[in-house]
């Protein structure tokens, strides 16, 4: 419905928008009356930006909500992530940017032991390693189903991910084989509607064939199947915002989210002047451009507060590069909250900034949770950040005379 | 759903509520820092009523979605607009004060140039004139097509009013006949639904019609046709918030809009002393009061940030007067924001206050956009003020035991 509002006002303009994602960027003082990591961190460049430009907090989700990767992104997309679900397997297969076609049926797998009795013993196979894991999956790849190649590809130590290739498009909703505690046989694959009966059975016998191929090993003796989806039919965000959309991440997970909405998602090496340089190298060719820098959310995930701020800093540093090329509209914020006390994401708001366009003042001197939480843009759902963009640089036209 | 809450709540009250509505009162500053029209003007009785009520600012769409008058009217008189959308035929009419009745199809009409081959080579006639087009609209009205009478009555240039009133009630879906560019046959009149089949029909044999009467004409030799609309079946107003509701405004669209959610419309001249005039006249006999200014808008439109200021500071002068009544509850706000930086309705959020009924305090010493945007009332959606102000007034029951 809002997506549909944006689309019939969309309306071509020669202005360029720039979206700078510092991944996990919303933090927490370490003690009370402390300052958050962006807080403590020396930016002059994102300072002036918010203090010539309009400061504020969003929510990603919904309040009281922590959002994934996934929901985080697509609500800075603006899409709703409440209406835009994508299905775990397929996120999976993002993450490791398996390239899924239109009747792939991706699902989250994950090694587990059973005992002779066919009961699991260990949903996660003794958290087996990555390294005794990888050849595992290699030993799943190739299983043949009569009506569907199989792929198995590893992701990280009892995680894998299983692609089922139909010869036709099946209906992919299939519930979980995982029964969600140990002491229990694994569930029978089993479809939720008539159109995914087929997808069960396909299930059901890679199952079989899988158990087989591991029948000797000692822990990784069997496979649990999760999240069975398929790539959702949404609409594309150049279609929508009527912008071409770039996407420029050193993780595959974030140009697969931006794949999933149609933009032309490109690969750099990981740090932030890899970054400035291929901003550089495409700005010309797109309208809108999406700059994915993930060292924030990853010191925030190992509690490492000092080296969350080093990050934030090292993403200040390319600022006057960015805007030395001239993007209209500057939008700078985070897809969640990852505090380092917390050492995970979390459900706090997020500062963001948005520059350049008509726009009032505020009072907000610099950038940080506290100076936004008095910016003028106010507390917004994440997905409202784009539309403001877009009406800023010019890109939406009046609804209703 | 929301209006569904509203009207399970509404009780009696022997109280007064007035919506002083401020057209396009919202601004921008011309230069960083400086300060917006409303800031700019000298508003000693509206400073005063924020000083004492509270303060907001509201969106009447949705984030970065610039307003026409008609949701920004809908919005601030309790009905989501995303919800409650009007055909641009309906509007037209509404603007001119046509007489709508139930069954009537409104369609908003434009000349256009078609060649001997009937390609489109001008899809406003070459903005003919006002005093080329009216003679053409009247030799257009009365047109006649079995099974409906057809009126049409010129609005302004190139765009005119076309009314269907058929004997019975027929469906309204028909798709524009405007194709969108020149270089194309106009659209046949296609029908969206079973329903709308003999509209589409009445149109198509209207157009004939038509066509046949412009054929000497070297511009306006062809009509397009847009919008194609009845009069909506909302719920009313009064039996929503269990007002008597009133509107004066100099101008027939927001009478119109008024009308749509069934106010009793009163006309007045233009100026704001001939709104409290009316005011004082009618203030007895309803509940609740709304009173349009428009001249903001109007010198926002033209970019004339002066002739704003003088506008509003005109409204302040009037507040004394519309005060002196003893109205319990106070809105003061506009339907969108019209800064003269962009000669444009625009996107940006819209001061409000409100006065009277027990409330908490706030800072917002004046009236204007940075104090409003610190006010106690947040930053919210048009639709909210309504509600907020019935609940001061005395008029909303509890909701649940």
């Amino acid at each position: 419905m809002r997506l549909d509002l944006i689309r019939g006002l969309a309306q071509p303009a020669d202005t360029k928008v720039l979206l700078f994602v510092l991944d996990g960027l919303g933090g927490l003082p370490l003690e009370p009356g402390g300052p958050t990591e962006l807080e403590a961190a020396r930016t002059p460049h994102l300072d002036e930006l918010a203090r010539v430009g309009t400061c504020g907090l969003h929510e990603p989700v919904a309040a009281g909500i922590t959002p994934g990767s996934g929901p985080g992104h697509l609500a800075l997309f603006g899409y709703d992530p409440l209406v835009y679900e994508t299905g775990r397997g397929v996120l999976e297969a993002l993450g490791i940017e398996f390239p899924l076609e239109p009747n792939d049926i991706a699902l989250r797998a994950n090694f587990c032991t059973v005992d002779a009795d066919g009961i699991i013993t260990d949903r996660r196979a003794g958290r087996i390693s990555t390294e005794e894991a990888a050849p595992l999956a290699e030993l799943l790849d190739g299983i043949e189903c009569s009506g569907a190649e199989c792929f198995v590809r590893h992701v990280k130590e009892h995680r894998f991910l299983l692609v089922l290739r139909p010869d036709q498009a099946l209906g992919a909703a299939v519930h979980d084989t995982d029964p969600g505690r140990p002491g229990e046989a694994p569930l029978e694959p089993r479809a939720l509607d008539a159109a995914s009966e087929p997808a069960a059975r396909l299930m059901s016998s890679w199952l079989k064939a899988a158990r087989e191929r591991l029948a000797d090993q000692p822990r990784a003796n069997m496979a649990l199947l999760r999240g069975a989806s398929r790539l959702p039919e949404w609409p594309r965000f150049g279609d929508v915002f009527g912008m071409r959309a770039s996407a420029t991440a050193a993780y595959p997970m974030y140009r697969g989210v931006a794949r999933l909405v149609g933009m032309d998602a490109g690969s750099v090496p990981e740090g932030a002047d890899s970054l400035a340089a291929e901003y550089r190298r495409r700005f010309d060719d797109f309208d809108f451009h999406f700059l994915h820098f993930k060292p924030p959310d990853k010191a925030g995930e190992d509690g490492d507060f000092d080296r969350k701020v080093a990050a934030i800093e090292e993403a200040d540093r390319i600022v006057p590069a960015l805007m030395e090329l001239g993007p209209d509209v500057v939008i700078v914020t985070g897809d969640h909250s990852t505090p380092a006390l917390l050492r995970s994401h979390s459900w706090h708001p997020v500062p963001f900034l948005v520059h350049g366009g008509a726009a009032r003042n505020d009072d907000a001197g610099s950038f940080g949770e506290t100076a936004c939480a008095g910016g003028a843009l106010g507390l917004r759902r994440g997905r409202e950040l784009l539309p403001l963009a877009a009406a800023r640089a010019g890109r939406l036209a009046k609804f209703g005379a």
